[in-house]
């Protein structure tokens, strides 16, 4: 089981476009459309935001009936906080896909990303819609132009491919995602999309996807703000001719779960990767924990410390920061049995620094890739969490985001 | 009762001294030392970070006793993570002040703040403090030295004093604090020194210094990380004449608890004003919620949110982050009740966007001090906290700090 290149087309049954209707000032693509042949199994996780989109909000009602055949999203613009408006334009933007499509309204997801507080230019839309949906392809440039057009300060569009075989049968998973700022667990102005050709039941798909959001898109953090607009699908549709998976623990369901766990790590490490701003991607992992929530909250207080991420992008071994924020993290933890690496060079002994080569840091600061490891000796409980460096681009971009 | 500029020696019978022994690199003054004529009532509170500074935790020790007749700072190093060698340097260093006063060593307090996981050099600190007791002085100017001696990336000295008058005795209450990265409730790189001649009962001056700091140094966000140096301390050495206070809800009590309360207030204004790279003060205010802790978190998260500070930065008046960052900060309230405003201006009502005059939001965010005002309608809880924009020069200032 390998990451391949691909987009959410390579399952059998998808098809996608991705178009420029004019939400985006730069004429870049802003309206995606992913639509499965047949109604898929559909399962989404959400963001944990009180304040909440009012296409997101549209789509966790509709999605309770499990099914989907289409899901459009739009740039430019988060659809947020514009009020009982903003729940029309939504609804309006599904029916006019399932006009489209001919299929029930109730079948159509909907997303939003961008500026929050502006009402969706619902002209721009229509024009967005119809040719999309005139657009409609199966190829993997198609699903390229839907990650595209569900981008907003992301840099590189996100997309990742896993075969796997159950039952003798092929069967595709497929992943899309946008950053890249106001990211962060619980969860971030991110969208997820993730499509297979397999068969699942209802409950055991949301029972995955909820699982390994845990462990991936929930364990990046670009600036610790958390959008209104977030939101991870997955569409199962059934193509493959596999048979269908009722059981999470069955040997086809753990197969499914890992294809899904690793489309889902790849694209949260993009997400990290590609973070505003970003120089380095940074691993924070948290080893030897006395409980899993310690070492959660460590990797989260060290992977939003803006205090780490600039001493990181300043290749400088300020390690001190790195203890200082497991310490203000909230976990319980004795820093006199506390060792910090950076890399594979340790710089931090029982709580007390060490003394380390500092070129050997240099060099290991200096590679695109940072790990940073805090070894607690307190238990058996580990974490993770990616994240980036925080570089002048980062305040230059959100210094002028809406102009 | 009002601000008045003055340092800490402005009190009778306290006298400073801030000399440049060679711990920092630009040859600036890097040591503090502040006395008492007659042992003080000596209260502190001091950082929650579970990972402490050596000289700060022998502070926490030495203070039981509840006198204390001087007080000795480095900047330059923090004397923190070099393990069982801290504690005997700070030892050292108040032992050293102990024998320069001829006062008992317990009643030496420890400050250090700088960068983590150096050795002292106490060649240096031996050094400077026999030249810092050789130069105490009563005057304003020796008090304005030994602020200067505490700063790390502060840019200006922070001090200011209140004239109170008890029992018909002129009474002074001063104050000095540093800031300015690592700046975050409970508490930050920060480092404050209240010296007053009143005569105060060491539970109520406690009590005082506590209910204070709650409302003050722990409502200063710089960048979200809080230190592992961070204490503020007072010292009371009754000299004023003035009846010593003994109930804190006394009329001399409160006059004396506005008086630390507004020195606190400008203090933590001026740290969150002076933090690393700000171009402006901002404050947070959360109104109308429905629990004390409701209207903290929002105003934590607010005040936080790199996303927020880097649009007051760009001077974008970007609300969306607001109400973003306060529906992620845990508070309960129906954002379709919440209103948001820069200054006075509305901008959000009903957690809807209302449409407002840019050039008027313009004008008010280009003012060196921007007030975000949150109101919930939910109840009557009010908090409030003090931060500062994010910039290009917070970047640089800690991509490189130790360098």
């Amino acid at each position: 089981m390998k990451i391949e290149t691909g987009s959410i087309t390579a399952p059998q049954g998808f098809a996608a476009a991705g178009v420029a209707c004019g939400l985006k000032k730069n004429n870049n693509r802003d309206l995606a459309l992913i639509v499965s042949e047949v109604p898929a199994t559909a399962v989404g996780v959400f963001t944990r935001n009180v304040v909440k989109g009012h296409s997101l909000q549209r789509t966790m009602e509709t999605i309770r009936s499990g099914l989907a055949s289409a899901v459009v999203i739009n740039s430019g613009n988060a659809n947020a906080c514009v009020g009982q408006a903003g729940y029309q334009d939504a609804e309006t933007m599904a029916a006019r896909v399932a006009a489209e499509l001919g299929c029930p309204v109730e079948q159509v997801m909907t997303g939003s990303t961008g500026v929050i507080g502006k009402r969706l230019d619902m002209e721009a839309v229509h024009r967005g819609i119809v040719e999309a949906a005139a657009n409609l392809a199966s190829s993997e440039a198609a699903g390229n132009q839907a990650e595209q057009a569900i981008m907003t300060t992301d840099l590189v569009p996100k997309e990742c491919v896993v075969r796997i075989e159950l039952d003798g049968y092929p069967v595709v998973v497929a992943g899309m995602a946008k950053g890249s700022g106001m990211i962060h667990p619980n969860m971030a102005t991110m969208i997820g999309i993730i499509t297979t050709d397999c068969a699942v039941d209802h409950d055991v798909l949301q029972a995955m996807l909820k699982q390994t959001t845990g462990q991936t898109f929930n364990r990046v953090s670009v600036d610790g703000d958390t959008s209104v607009c977030d939101m991870v699908v997955a569409l199962a549709n059934g193509r493959s001719g596999a048979a269908k998976i009722t059981d999470q623990n069955s040997v086809a369901g753990q197969v499914l779960q890992e294809a899904i766990t690793m489309v889902s790590t790849y694209l949260s490490r993009l997400i990290a990767q590609d973070g505003e701003g970003a120089t380095k991607l940074i691993e924070v992992q948290c080893q030897g924990a006395a409980t899993a929530d310690d070492a959660y909250q460590i990797v989260l207080a060290v992977g939003k410390s803006p205090l780490v991420k600039t001493a990181i992008f300043g290749e400088d071994a300020n390690w001190g920061r790195i203890l200082t924020a497991a310490g203000y993290s909230g976990a319980h933890f004795d820093p006199d049995l506390c060792d910090i690496y950076l890399g594979d060079l340790k710089v931090c002994e029982n709580g007390t620094a060490l003394l380390f080569d500092e070129a050997v840091a240099k060099q290991i600061l200096q590679q695109k890739e940072v790990l940073i490891r805090i070894q607690l000796r307190e238990g058996h409980a580990f974490d993770r969490l990616w994240t980036c460096d925080f570089s002048y681009d980062y305040v230059k971009i959100n210094g002028s985001y809406r102009t």
